[in-house]
């Protein structure tokens, strides 16, 4: 934290001193006569904040301009030298699946074999795009017929709160979505169990299973092989879309692994119920990176088929810039760890601002990842909208809550994303201390309703 | 044609000669005996050509390698300059539509305004096939209602012979496909018309307006200005796929040009009617382009929306990348030149077999494109696939007959789309008298039978 300069506040230190003081009381256990002093106290240092014309940001889950820059050197890597293993001409047509020295790379990060995956353009979302429509309405070749041939509305399972952007794929394509808890160590497996033996029609579950979008999750060993069982449970054609976006983005060296899921349908049978995606979007560039798709040769030989109509062939340039830059799983280890070094202490300063300043209140509860992009913090029930809007009323903006729910609804309106990779450690400093003043205002005020 | 060296046939000279002369004469006016000596001779020479182990390919419609070098400097251009106009890091996710700099260039090739144009990643396939997948299933927003929502099988015309990615793009999504003839100014704009007239789930036309695929068509200025009032005669949001994907592709700079069809759907008050497309896939990197779609504000609000539920944002890096090589308009006039140079020497010595071996003998036809990577040929009737086969069997690789029809069915099976671009000049004279043998003995033989 020794990069942090002193912020700036324009209320000085012994009115902060007593604000914390009194907030490490618990809620509950406050007369209305503190509740109301409490109140006139944050109300003011909310005003004071407010006056100071702050203009924050704590939305974007995308990496900051120092991450980016870790990559600069892909942009001059090939120079006049673009010989590659398959010694085809990358600069032309054809090659849908990706070159084999990409594959061969990425395989280790999905974990799966070099010829169970396809390497795709600068988004996963639109792998998982296709991978949903396809499997809606053309089906999976040899493997079944496709869900819209059920004649149902096809209906998937979505462990909540979670991405916004899985959510809105099924949304687009007609989908129906159910939400299930996400727990400490993944999904309630329980519910999704019962839930897939009840109804066939309902298709497929989302997964982010490592360094979970928002809440850092990381599935334990046992969910991950009762997701690798669900085939056997689920009607036909089910599959678990497991996006893998934060594989190799962890904050420090003794962050939790992820169990193989590959592995574990190999084991029961079930390698045709999951398809893996992941992307460098986040190891890279984010809008100039490369995406990729693992899945059993019968699911990859269907879902080829249907995306070469959509398209000749992936930038193969791109593949190799990224294979010549990344080089193999030690490269890429070790460019993680620059990213971490950049995150971390980004990471550090929230957690900080939410331990100093609402541990111990009863007033909310938040995770601590290990690595991904965001923390997910919940307020008490009914009062994640007010704290994102008196935010934004003192210059700090917040992903809207419920933005983590299927169709933006929270139904306990506590859930939210903080995204703090983009904004400086000056900027989260201040943007938090801000926040953690909106939480307690917002608290008291509805304690004392 | 100096840069040709001689074919090294195993036959004599006095062998050909005697078959060419005798070839001059008609076919329909040769008597029995004439046809067998033909036949005869036709077949010794075949023959040869079968023994002379050749392993040539003119089905390719991609550029060669000789004009992927051409814009080889894209690699190293960017350096350490990523600046742009925007002034937003192009390195990080967003920006759906495209980079600035990039629109104003291309909306120039696409001939609409700088507000008017998306560009993408590097397939405008990938386009089209969203465009038509939103238009069936989505809708236009304000503009209308899905095509899948009127409750009957969507119909395209489909101008024959035509682009064999096109029709499967329908095929893929369940569109059905009424070919319609493509004639020398453009499709029989008399039989296109009563159709849609006369039935309002015909939904759209595939175009390819400039040196078309296969047949090296330029639409007439008439024939634009029929496409562009489709608009009003057919049915609700009936939508004119222009693929204009040889905007600037000609061979010498007296090419005929085309009628912008933008600037004559706003004089009809149709802008709403069409979607243009286009890529530098046959510019710069036929796999590592940018492409791009230019439609009315109406169309493309309704577009970007969709788009943006499977994808984040296209790779602006690679799209800086092409506007620092290309520059502007004189900058990629000056590179299109350069790969007119490469290309059409390719073009005339398959025009001079074409010439030399078939003029005026009553066995076929073609036309002499002053554009785009295609000679489309008709044999007569009932022989393209005898003739595909006899050259197959002789080592010169063809598209496979009816390719250039939807469903793959050539009603007279006389179309063969001969694409001289990838091959050596040398190897171009080896087929193409491969070829004119095949074309001959088959007709001969037809004649004899």
């Amino acid at each position: 934290m020794s990069q942090l300069r002193p912020t700036p506040y324009s209320f000085n230190r012994a009115q902060r001193d007593q604000v914390f003081k009194v907030m490490t009381l618990q809620l509950d256990q406050a007369s209305t006569t503190q509740l109301r002093e409490w109140e006139t106290t944050l109300a003011q240092e909310y005003q004071q904040f407010k006056a100071s014309g702050l203009n924050l940001d704590l939305t974007r889950g995308k990496p900051s301009a120092e991450q980016l820059d870790l990559s600069d050197a892909m942009n001059l890597i090939l120079g006049d030298d673009l010989s590659n293993e398959s010694n085809t001409d990358l600069r032309n047509y054809g090659g849908l699946d990706g070159i084999p020295e990409c594959k061969r790379l990425f395989a280790k990060v999905l974990g799966v074999a070099n010829d169970e995956i396809l390497i795709g353009g600068n988004s996963s979302l639109t792998l998982m795009y296709f991978a949903v429509l396809f499997a809606q309405n053309q089906g999976f070749g040899a493997l079944g017929a496709s869900w819209a041939s059920e004649g149902k509305t096809t209906k998937f399972l979505a462990p909540v709160p979670g991405y916004d952007r899985h959510f809105s794929v099924c949304e687009h394509l007609g989908i129906e979505l159910i939400p299930v808890a996400l727990n400490d160590d993944g999904p309630d497996m329980d519910a999704v169990e019962q839930l897939v033996k009840a109804d066939p029609s309902i298709k497929g579950i989302w997964c982010v299973p490592r360094f979970s979008n928002p809440t850092g999750t990381v599935y334990s060993d046992q969910v991950v092989d009762r997701l690798a069982q669900l085939g056997k449970l689920a009607g036909s054609n089910f599959r678990v879309f497991w996006d893998n976006a934060y594989a190799v983005h962890s904050l420090s060296d003794d962050a939790p692994e992820l169990a193989n899921i590959m592995d574990r349908c190999r084991a029961h049978g079930t390698e045709d119920s999951i398809y893996i995606f992941g992307s460098t979007s986040k190891i890279t560039y984010a809008g100039a990176g490369v995406s990729f798709a693992g899945m059993s040769k019968g699911n990859l030989k269907a879902f080829s088929q249907h995306l070469g109509m959509s398209q000749i062939g992936p930038d193969k340039i791109n593949q190799l810039r990224h294979v010549r830059f990344l080089k193999d799983s030690e490269g890429l280890a070790a460019h993680m760890r620059a990213h971490a070094a950049v995150l971390k202490p980004r990471f550090d300063i929230v957690l900080k601002h939410l331990r100093e300043g609402l541990a111990d209140t009863g007033m909310a509860s938040w995770n601590e990842p290990q690595g991904g992009y965001f923390v997910s913090f919940d307020t008490l029930p009914g009062l994640a909208k007010e704290v994102v809007q008196l935010a934004a009323d003192a210059g700090v903006k917040l992903t809207p809550a419920g933005a983590t729910f299927p169709y933006g609804k929270d139904p306990d309106n506590k859930n939210i994303r903080i995204a703090p990779s983009v904004p400086s450690l000056e900027e989260i400093d201040r943007a938090m201390a801000v926040f953690v003043n909106c939480v307690k205002l917002a608290s008291v005020r509805q304690r004392l309703s």
